[in-house]
């Protein structure tokens, strides 16, 4: 079958400014439900909710930008419902641009082990039920981890369901090849997943009425050759956007090869987003490559674990980029979070009302950190932009990374 | 020892509006944090927080005053951490009025059970262990919950770590005698409650410093002859204000006879509090009655379970003042939890939505229906207050309360 010419007359991507210094770049990403400007965080609202905050809180702490996950949705409450009660902006009450993924990442993470997990060089805990089945050219059969149901993830049923849920951006289906195999099947799998992409183009372009758009992802391990491969498939392809996923590699150093080398090779007029990736550090290295967008469950989970994020420069003695509220040294700690925060959160309570919440075991801790997290994100992005601007990063970096 | 001359310079209680139908009136409670429009309800903010929300969101869903217990902050952080962090307002960023109780109420409840228990028949379960170990004339000997150690609460104590605290208003120390004891249990609890208030009055006034304000407690149980001594009692000492406390009988006809009764007696140019009571229907009989102030855990503590406070002329087929969104039934219902209120959770998420977090066990879930049940009380008592300017209380109580 030929590939389909997409036009996507209510987006656009326009890059505003680009830095003589590096590939970084400034970007407004334009869509149906309002313009993001980049570099930008997207949030992880997994379950069509982002963890103890609603919208207006999110929206108060500067967001412009979530992401919910098909796989989760289809599972509970299913996509047709959410369709009926008028789409997931209407469903959640966020009125921003919200992207889906393709529902793979969970199908496969939770059958192969998750990226996260080689980065931090874990492999999936045996107590961990494996719910993948079986995959096959058609997809990828799988049992659901709410009552051991079998589902079929196809490429199709990927695109059908991201339709229904009326997100603004839709993922193509792929295999989220893990680390830990050899080269010959992440060759195999790429190339399968490339087909799967083509399907996922044909469905997503049978019913396009231009409320959607489309991002392809490159996969290719850890390999050069292999993500060449995937980087000129999905340039030839009429993607809107394109992710860069899959296995990026057993630690930091590699995982900033394979994503420096990646960027090289993608077409630089459209929108490039890093999957799952959003440590400080990792942005940073992700701008300097020129990806626009970053998603992450890490500073929504820390919050819920008392981890706050904190500036290399607010000279704690922690090489970590947060710090444990939950640590006895704040019981006393008359000072908010962080001293040079705007957000809600420090300005309204000390370390010591936190500690105490925490220990106390009151809610409001879990929406308190997560309030200052969210709001850290987008203020680390707002420093990045302006950075980008003045081609200051390396200045900037020092501010929020520890050395 | 001859009972103190206390005055309150910074504090003020002007009755606006004087019913002629009934004793209802409408008040102004000026403190040092701000005016409370009265009939008004308190909200519980048990262990300085509450349950799932920040003060913003109180505020914003036009909370006026809330309440904390000194029996869970004297166990944790403990009253001398909280006064070094500034005081209970600065500690916990609520910037309105504060009351705390005694203390009195948890050692005692967990001792007899509670009040709740009583009126609704219940006795407390074998299996909640008892924590009160000894009442002397000295004060109440009580097992931390948290770890077992023995405290001492007498009046003296309760006074003091009020003032730790820093609240507003202090409640002097009394035994909130149960139900389930003879009267001549209840007659002597109440004279020595009445020694421990009047302890507690010598206590005060040592620091009196104008920043804060004593409610002194009206007990006697369901008996008409130990409530009119005890209105006496509290009418005679130099209280601003007056609660009413104690065993309120079995059943709610005998609680609004209790009620009745008791606030005839009262001095009605103070204030009167009625502790623990909130449903709807109380609210409305308290009113009639004169009581100024309402406080109950009902109406955040009902959220968490996925209960929301509903209008009884919204017609829904139900007896009762909520409706559970954890029901079935919500599954596909694309309205709000009530069209006629203005509260950001019925603004933003439908029934549908939801009834999903609650099965989702999403956290927002919590937070969104304590929205909604915090401003159907506020605006409960704004609808109360203006029945009670247009003599229309009975129409209005028909729009609440279900029949």
């Amino acid at each position: 079958m030929p590939t389909p010419n997409i036009e996507y007359p209510n987006f656009s991507f326009d890059i505003q400014f680009q830095s003589k210094s590096s590939k970084a770049r400034l970007g407004v990403l334009n869509t149906p439900h309002g313009s993001v400007q980049t570099p930008a965080f997207i949030f992880c609202a997994t379950k069509a909710a982002i963890k103890g905050l609603s919208p207006h809180q999110m929206k108060a702490a500067n967001t412009q930008f979530v992401l919910s996950n098909t796989y989760h949705l289809m599972l509970n409450p299913g996509s047709k419902l959410i369709q009926k009660m008028g789409g997931i902006h209407k469903f959640m009450g966020w009125e921003g641009p919200i992207l889906t993924d393709s529902g793979g990442f969970q199908v496969f993470s939770l059958g192969h082990g998750s990226v996260a997990c080689e980065i931090k060089g874990k492999r999936l805990s045996g107590g961990r039920r494996k719910t993948l089945l079986n995959i096959t050219e058609e997809g990828a059969e799988f049992k659901s981890y709410l009552d051991g149901s079998t589902h079929m993830l196809s490429p199709e049923k990927s695109i059908q369901t991201q339709r229904e849920l009326g997100t603004d951006f839709v993922v193509v289906f792929d295999e989220c090849t893990p680390f830990h195999v050899e080269k010959s099947y992440t060759a195999m799998s790429m190339r399968r997943s490339h087909r799967w992409e083509e399907r996922s183009i044909t469905e997503f372009n049978k019913h396009h009425d231009g409320t959607q758009a489309l991002y392809g992802i490159v996969q290719g391990g850890v390999y050069e050759d292999l993500r060449r491969e995937a980087t000129d498939f999905v340039n030839s392809q009429p993607f809107f956007a394109h992710a860069v996923g899959g296995s990026l590699g057993a630690d930091k150093a590699q995982m900033y090869d394979v994503v420096s080398y990646t960027m090289s090779l993608l077409n630089p007029e459209r929108p490039v987003h890093l999957l799952g990736i959003g440590g400080t550090r990792d942005i940073f290295e992700g701008v300097k490559n020129g990806v626009d967008t970053f998603d992450c469950v890490h500073p929504t989970r820390l919050a819920r674990h008392g981890g706050a994020l904190i500036r290399a420069d607010q000279g704690l003695e922690t090489k970590k980029e947060h710090i444990n509220l939950k640590n006895a040294q704040f019981k006393e700690d008359a000072a908010p979070i962080d001293e040079t925060c705007g957000c809600e959160t420090c300005q309204t309570y000390s370390r010591s009302y936190l500690h105490y919440l925490f220990k106390a075991k009151e809610l409001l801790a879990l929406q308190a950190i997560t309030i200052h997290n969210v709001f850290y994100m987008n203020r680390l992005l707002e420093a990045v932009r302006n950075a980008i601007k003045e081609d200051t990063l390396e200045e900037e970096r020092k501010k929020w990374v520890p050395e």
